[in-house]
């Protein structure tokens, strides 16, 4: 007996999601063997075109190949660009690497940039992409777990400076997003459990019913099966929806996106931005910091703040302050990087807080005394 | 007895261009005085915002005093980063500098970043402009007369690199134009003129009465008399025109503007972008060979011709070959800087021809044989 509605194929077993932005709608493919079939996918949508690849040395040697050979088939006259991997990548001095690199490969404004690794390459790729003859078009092929649930929706491109993270950079649309959930393969578990915090906020945000499917599922999600496509989809239409409803963070509803954030990004800061203590995992306390937070002052259920901290450790994630290894900041440090010292001065913090699960909402008038009071309790646990 | 239609005063002395971008429509200002005002048209548009100048070395000795009186007058908390006067410092190293500069004045999205300079300028602050903190809004105060005229309206912004001009930079449109004719009374009589070839080129494209009376009135012009303001203003319109006809350069209206220009760079280019040809000067040259081309394809008439390059000699400006000191670059070299090598090879290259005065139009069809068999009878001139 066959079950007719199982998939057969990879093109089956493939979901679309439209980014539905009047005049750039894009559509974001997800599931099993999209490298495989990128050229085919890219050259049906743009005839003519010629495609850049730009990918970091680690991602290169899993998955570089297999696309480069898919591009060249179709056509698309594939040249490569291969930068360090890692956060120091995203710096003026590689900027400048990749767009001369585009420029000497003479492609065109119509010609494509394709983003093949994970948020480090989306964010800088699309930056060139978005600066390079005033703007080239560019696809994204994300292959950590974040940038497909993340980073490679929504249209924030970007680098670093020495003064703080994503400082510079532009809004520039990918026009296709390919999600292969088999690139996911060769990524370690720390980052598949670190993009898979950003996958559990989409269901603390405004999805209940998502929250508790993952409770359900997560095992499969992080074994990389089948459930990994519904997870990626899901987190892949919420942000769709929030980035709709504020393309350019002028409106606030991205804000909600920031759930975690803000604690988290304080940790990250403290820690260095590096092996210590990965974006994902200052999120995942971020947002068990940010329930428990909101328990404390009476705006949800303990019993929230708890099932929260509690999915997020069966998932393999930080959730205290004691999971960071090593000493913590001091609480005015943290307090300092959470709003950075002007907005600390003019005396109230943002934070995204909670009603409950699925009931995230922006607080802009968040005493520091309230914070420090939080913090200490912290500290017990 | 008094003529009650003359102004009394530099605020009726003002004329006012709106560019109506949906979304983002902004107001030009044209007239003398404006450096004065700056601060009060600012503070009024833009309530709460504050202001960083972007200048080179050369407009900071002349104007960047009185601005900053201005803007410090009306609240705006000036703060000015100061960059060498010159082509060169469209790079990427000069970019990063006023990008950190910005960053480290503590300027956020909602914050102003005022150009106020020549074409370098604006191109290079308004790139800035556009990626810190993935776009602040900015202002430009044009102070030679090609950026009056031409690159402080449209919203192209960018730097160079190695590889050629322009080639890097971003579409984002100016918050609002000031462009103050009492500011160019510094500017070099030979930088006057280059400036003046653009003017005259928007009377060429597609506006014979204005042609004609930059015939009668170019003296006073040139002497930065009140026809001075009429000029500008008519460009600006001119210029505004296009502009919304073709905001990102895709429907090919924005094309015309290159009147004189395929020429004109081939030469710049050739003498190396430096003194011995500057750009205008170069649009001179261009626009005159563009006519004495048209006229030999049998397209316009040759009086026509004759009228474009005794006009623009009258201005002051170069209009032969042999007007440009030293030793030109031999045909193939020009012909192939015309059109990048690749365009050469596809067989065909495109120019503003024009079938008269204020009759020009794209030609995407021109064999590099007629270009050759023209450039031999430009030789003998
Ligand atoms: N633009 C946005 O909206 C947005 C949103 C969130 C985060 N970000 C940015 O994303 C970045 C973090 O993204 P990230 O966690 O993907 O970082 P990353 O790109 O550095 O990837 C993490 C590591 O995994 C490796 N890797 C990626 N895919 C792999 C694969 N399939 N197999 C083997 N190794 C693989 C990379 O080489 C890297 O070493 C940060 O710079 C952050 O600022 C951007
Ligand atoms: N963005 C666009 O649409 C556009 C259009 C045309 C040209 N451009 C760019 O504009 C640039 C050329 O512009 P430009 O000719 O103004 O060059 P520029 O900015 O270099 O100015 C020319 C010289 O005049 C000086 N100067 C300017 N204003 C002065 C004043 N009031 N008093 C004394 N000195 C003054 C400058 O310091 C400089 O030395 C080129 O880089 C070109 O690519 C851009």
């Amino acid at each position: 007996m066959t079950t007719l509605s199982a998939p057969r194929s990879d093109a089956e077993a493939t979901t679309t999601v439209v980014v539905p932005l009047a005049g750039k709608a894009y559509d974001i493919l997800i599931g099993p063997g999209l490298i495989a079939r990128a050229g085919a996918e890219i050259a049906a949508r743009f005839p003519g075109a010629r495609a850049s690849i730009v990918t970091d040395d680690t991602v290169a040697g899993h998955l570089a190949g297999a696309l480069n050979a898919s591009l060249e088939a179709a056509g698309l006259e594939p040249q490569t660009i291969v930068v360090p991997a890692g956060e120091k990548t995203k710096s003026f001095a590689v900027l400048e690497t990749v767009v001369d690199g585009l420029i000497a490969q003479r492609r065109e404004r119509g010609d494509l940039v394709v983003a093949l690794g994970g948020g480090v390459i989306g964010d800088l790729a699309g930056f060139a992409a978005s600066i390079t003859r005033r703007g080239m078009r560019f696809v994204q092929i994300p292959t950590s777990l974040l940038a497909q649930v993340d980073s490679s929706v929504g249209g924030k491109t970007g680098i670093n400076t020495p003064r703080g993270k994503n400082l510079v950079g532009t809004f520039h649309q990918p026009s296709l997003v390919l999600a292969d959930t088999d690139a996911l393969a060769s990524l370690s578990p720390r980052h598949l459990r670190a993009g898979y915090a950003e996958v559990a906020k989409y269901g603390l945000i405004d999805d209940a019913p998502f929250f508790a499917w993952l409770e359900r599922n997560h095992g499969e999600v992080l074994a990389r099966g089948p459930a990994l496509t519904h997870a990626v989809a899901t987190s892949c239409r919420a942000k769709a929806r929030v980035v709709v409803a504020d393309e350019f963070e002028t409106t606030g509803a991205r804000a909600l996106l920031n759930l975690g954030h803000t604690f988290g990004h304080a940790l990250e800061a403290s820690t260095g931005y590096g092996e210590r203590l990965i974006h994902g995992e200052g999120v995942a306390i971020g947002m068990a910091q940010a329930f428990r937070f909101s328990a404390s002052l009476g705006l949800c259920a303990p019993a929230d703040a708890e099932r929260v901290a509690a999915h997020l450790a069966a998932a393999g994630l930080p959730t205290r302050l004691a999971d960071i290894p090593g000493d913590v900041a001091d609480d005015e440090t943290l307090i300092a990087l959470m709003g950075q010292d002007k907005k600390v001065k003019r005396g109230r913090l943002t934070f995204i807080l909670a009603r409950g699960i699925g009931e995230a909402y922006v607080a802009n008038d968040v005493p520091p005394d309230a914070v420090r009071a939080f913090l200490a309790t912290e500290r017990t646990l």
